[in-house]
């Protein structure tokens, strides 16, 4: 099912680099795991990383109950996040039609606050397993007080647009005759080898889940 | 030199991951090349991700002339401008205490067109060096119309600050007992091997500079 189109998601420009397909959304949403988080502040645009993790047709948010772009967030103004994941670089033969192949989600709404606890937990988990899969049931689980410091944010997925770029360079027609390479930079975001925490208990070792980790889907 | 913190880039919480100094950003400016642009319009946020270049004390954005949050930034609104670059997944003993290893830039201010043709072609050319170095100068230069079709902006740098996060989890003192692996998850951009265009004429190679492509400073 797609989204609806409004105003501010319709693309003027470039509209064939526009999609509302849902699917298409959701896999985009589920491949990254940092959004930013755009609001106004005094009249002013700020706009904060942080992570994130999609429930349903929702997304979630979390940090200290102390940050201010939370705070500011639950009163309930309008919050913009645009989720991007860099897939390469555009090289054409022409300076003028390089460009980069991405795919990125822009969420316009407001949110609200997760105050119950059992709401909460649910939600932590979500955001703990859509980060690090796995992880969640290895640790030491939250505390209530901890449970008090964490504000958890709900933003509706309803006016949602995704734009998408693939493929190789469009040169102008003249262009192709010119001796110069052009092609794709293919990029990507890879997790290294894990390092222990210098004061790790000894015989303790890397969860299995982490040796594979990896962001894109087979 | 240090940025002057301002009541919008003092960081109210966790001041320690606070970063004024001018060549700690810069390293971050220069090592990125994807920005989130945050602005208001209609009374709204909207944040739209786009390639950008550190130039001196300034940050350079550019797209179509024809692109609206080009056209609107134009019109000197302020303007957010936010770099993020994602080192790694922090795993503590405790759900609570999971972190992320991140620098990242937040930079205000108003952004002005730069006109002159001249300036502009410099520009475009600190754009592509900063984003694919070297290649400049192996590409069919712009065009007087392709120029004129370019919308190139410059942000100077002034209301500044940077968030950096490094190193280990940070535990409850108690959880250390705990028989849970801990540490650091590493993250990286990587390049792959460079992709031909499929129309690419027969004997081009792809240039040298592409095949050690590389975002992190040695």
């Amino acid at each position: 099912m797609n989204f609806s189109q409004t105003e501010r998601t319709a693309l003027k420009r470039l509209p064939m680099r526009g999609v509302y397909d849902r699917q298409v959304v959701y896999a985009i949403l589920d491949e990254g795991f940092v959004c930013h988080v755009g609001f106004v502040s005094d009249g002013k645009p700020v706009v904060i990383p942080t992570g994130y993790a999609r429930v349903d047709d929702r997304l979630l948010i979390h940090g200290s109950a102390a940050s201010r772009m939370l705070r500011t967030l639950k009163t309930g103004i309008d919050v913009c996040v645009t989720v991007t994941l860099l897939d390469g670089l555009v090289l054409a033969r022409s300076a003028f039609n390089h460009s980069m192949n991405y795919r990125s989600v822009v969420v316009f709404g407001t949110a609200t606050a997760i105050e119950a606890a059992d709401e909460k937990l649910t939600a932590l988990r979500a955001l703990s397993e859509h980060m690090i899969p796995g992880r969640w049931d290895e640790v030491r689980q939250p505390t209530d007080k901890e449970l008090k410091a964490t504000t958890v944010l709900s933003l509706p997925l309803e006016e949602v647009s995704a734009k998408v770029r693939t493929g190789p360079p469009h040169d102008d027609a003249e262009d192709y005759a010119l001796e110069i390479w052009a092609g794709v930079l293919p990029l990507k975001l890879v997790a290294g080898d894990p390092v222990n925490d210098p004061v790790l208990r000894k015989g303790l070792e890397p969860p299995a889940h982490l040796l594979k980790y990896s962001r894109q889907s087979e």
